[in-house]
């Protein structure tokens, strides 16, 4: 077997077999298959695509280049929560506690901010003392106690998927359904839980523009995950519009909160019920979610997880030294607002990393006050900017302007739900 | 203008603007962008294709990359010509003399070997003395005076070329026909002629394995060298069966001075007949190649050639010391005999580079004495093997066994000028 040939026979349109592609993964992790060549492998991989069955070889073959978290000291079955990333997409902090409340072991680890999508890590440790960084066996050690833990997925874990997605950040492969569903399995599946609830957004502010390429990528993650013996349900919800009202670290866990103590954003509430919902199901937990948010049991949850990472809730989280807020410029119903630009409104106030050596402002963001569906009037509030200083509060404020579409007629807010696979 | 961009839209099958394709070749020559990333392009070039446009736009990008050969000082309209290679190739030898002694300028550039297809260089480099190493100054002078010369071509000609197939030829971005298209014509550009003959080879022993291919290249080659206002002709001539009889170095030279002593095998006279009137056409020399073949002034002009570049025929050419004879082992007519295993087969009798820096024996090759449509009984001489050991001669013995298809029927030998191109 050589590379060339392996490359040869996929730019050809042919498929490889499982030995071909850990060649390649293996040959690459360890250096000797250089950069040049997986880079025109990926991009004939994203030319000409790959089956199922190459997919689950390649997320095998990365599975296999780490170190595998080992689950079994924890009872039950345990329920892992992933999303594809969105705007304002703080629904682990309000499923996970839920889920856990109700009985389910929730293991979650986590990664950091991309782009314009937050990363629930970002959010958290905005809290002050918050830690993400656990050892194997404290994490074990707090799902057993308290159902909950999230911590950051070890550097050791999945080094491939760390590698591949490096090159082909810089050679234009990243748009790929069978790349994006093997490199977020592969990090589910080493994470170690039996089961996992996928969230995956469709819209203007998430990576799949639209219901169709998210039902794709969506079929593509629950067939690796049950190839892999990993019970999988995805939900496809909706991201034209970012999800709650908050967007921004301290500002998402204060929304979190709030929809936990039982008010807060409707949508959001929704969203989250439903995926708690499924981690019950899968985890085979009969209580109903729904009551965890009642009885403030999901909110305590949350709280106790917080507590042993360390986090001090008592000691408040960080405030904006600037808000800057954005006016209506023309009244009637709001028929759109542009997650796209609200993310990148975001960035621009601190909220997020436009590289990845960029420090976070954990008090930045943007607080939506006039959402689709909502009637208006000129010179309302519609969105506060919260950032470090007037500077960056103004390029945010100047971006968010485009964001909002005002219609002269009344708007029906379209549904969050969008499709359920399989 | 970013090279992240550009790769994208070429992998979302895009058409390329003069000034991407500019700035993307600029930028790797000057190694400002890696080779992960033109890797990545040239993949996507591979999958998606170029327009013509595209192409031409490559190739004029590649042209300026380096020195371009400034043949004003030679009066007349100056033909160059080009095999796209092939085995027993040795056509430029005989059409190259012939039309120059009907009074066409021919100035040729050329490479060397590369895998079982011979190079012209290393051809008449097998004569004692010669040299292909001509400063610009003294080839225009030898074009002038004898109205022929045969050189190396400059490694300041087309620099982006030479790091564009290197690149190419590790990532398994080799078969593309724009790529092809522009890499040759890219050097012949430079090289300066007026007008040029293309000789496309198709079949077992060619880089175009069928007709169809091998009219696309050269209708994409015809349609660069015409934007680029040089008057292009191309030839599609067979190669499931080796060119002549002679297949090696000094064994070719020897056969190419056979033909022009008006002798020699009939397809090879043919071929090469064809394409030096094709030469003549293009100069605008009324003068028939025949008749130079006919009085000997073909061949005089080529050992004035020679000697002109210091070659001394007189001191006889390099002889192998094991000749081995390669048996019939069944009677009937030859059907077929496989160019590529015989290329193959000169490879292991010494007769070419299996890398880059192998030494050439310059007298190593296969003499084939029946060839298609010859009848044949067992036992008798079907081909000859020259080398310098005998293990070199028995591993081409062994691998010339297969390369010969005997019918139990008579055969006619199958047409060996196939398409002209426009």
């Amino acid at each position: 077997m050589d590379a060339l040939q392996i490359i040869g026979r996929k730019r050809d349109g042919q498929e490889h077999s499982r030995e071909e592609i850990d060649f390649l993964l293996a040959g690459y992790t360890a250096g000797r298959i250089p950069d040049y060549q997986v880079a025109a492998w990926l991009m004939a991989v994203v030319t000409r695509g790959m089956t199922r069955a190459e997919t689950l070889a390649l997320t095998r073959s990365m599975v296999a280049s780490g170190e595998i978290l080992d689950l079994s000291a924890i009872d039950g079955i345990k329920v892992d929560k992933h999303s594809t990333g969105g705007v304002g997409d703080k629904v682990t902090l309000i499923a996970g506690p839920l889920a856990a409340a109700c009985g389910v072991p929730v293991p979650k680890l986590s990664g950091r901010a991309l782009a314009h999508t937050g990363g629930t890590l970002d959010k958290l440790e905005s809290i002050p003392g918050f830690s993400a960084e656990l050892d194997p066996a404290r994490f074990i050690t707090q799902v057993r106690e308290i159902g909950l833990a999230v911590a950051a997925q070890s550097a050791r874990m999945v080094p491939a998927d760390g590698a591949l997605y490096a090159l082909r950040d810089v050679t234009a492969t990243v748009p790929s359904i069978p790349l994006i569903a093997s490199s977020v399995m592969a990090k589910k599946i080493a994470a170690g839980a039996d089961a996992m609830v996928l969230d995956v957004k469709a819209g203007r502010g998430a990576f799949m523009p639209d219901v169709d390429s998210a039902v794709a990528l969506a079929r593509e993650m629950v067939d690796i995950g049950e190839g892999a013996g990993r019970r999988t349900v995805a939900l496809i919800t909706a991201m034209d519009t970012p999800l709650g009202r908050a967007v921004g670290n301290a500002l998402e866990v204060t929304e979190a909160l709030a929809v936990l103590a039982g008010g807060g954003d409707a949508a959001l509430r929704e969203v989250s019920l439903l995926v708690a919902t499924e981690m019950c199901r899968l985890g085979g937990v009969s209580r109903d979610p729904g009551d965890a948010l009642a009885d403030g049991s999901g909110r305590e949850r949350f709280e106790r997880m917080i507590a042993a990472q360390g986090g001090r809730l008592a000691a408040g989280l960080p405030q904006a030294r600037v808000t800057l807020p954005v006016l209506a410029r023309r009244s009637g119903w709001v028929a759109a607002v542009d997650a796209l630009e609200v993310g990148r409104a975001a960035l621009e106030a601190g909220a997020g990393r436009q590289r990845k050596e960029d420090a976070i402002d954990p008090a930045a963001g943007i607080v939506i006050e006039r959402t689709v569906g909502d009637e208006v009037r000129t010179g309302d509030t519609i969105a506060v900017v919260h950032a470090a200083s007037s500077a960056a509060a103004q390029a945010a404020a100047n971006r968010l302007g485009g964001a909002w579409r005002v219609s002269p007629e009344p708007v029906t807010p379209p549904p969050h739900i969008l499709r359920r696979v399989p």
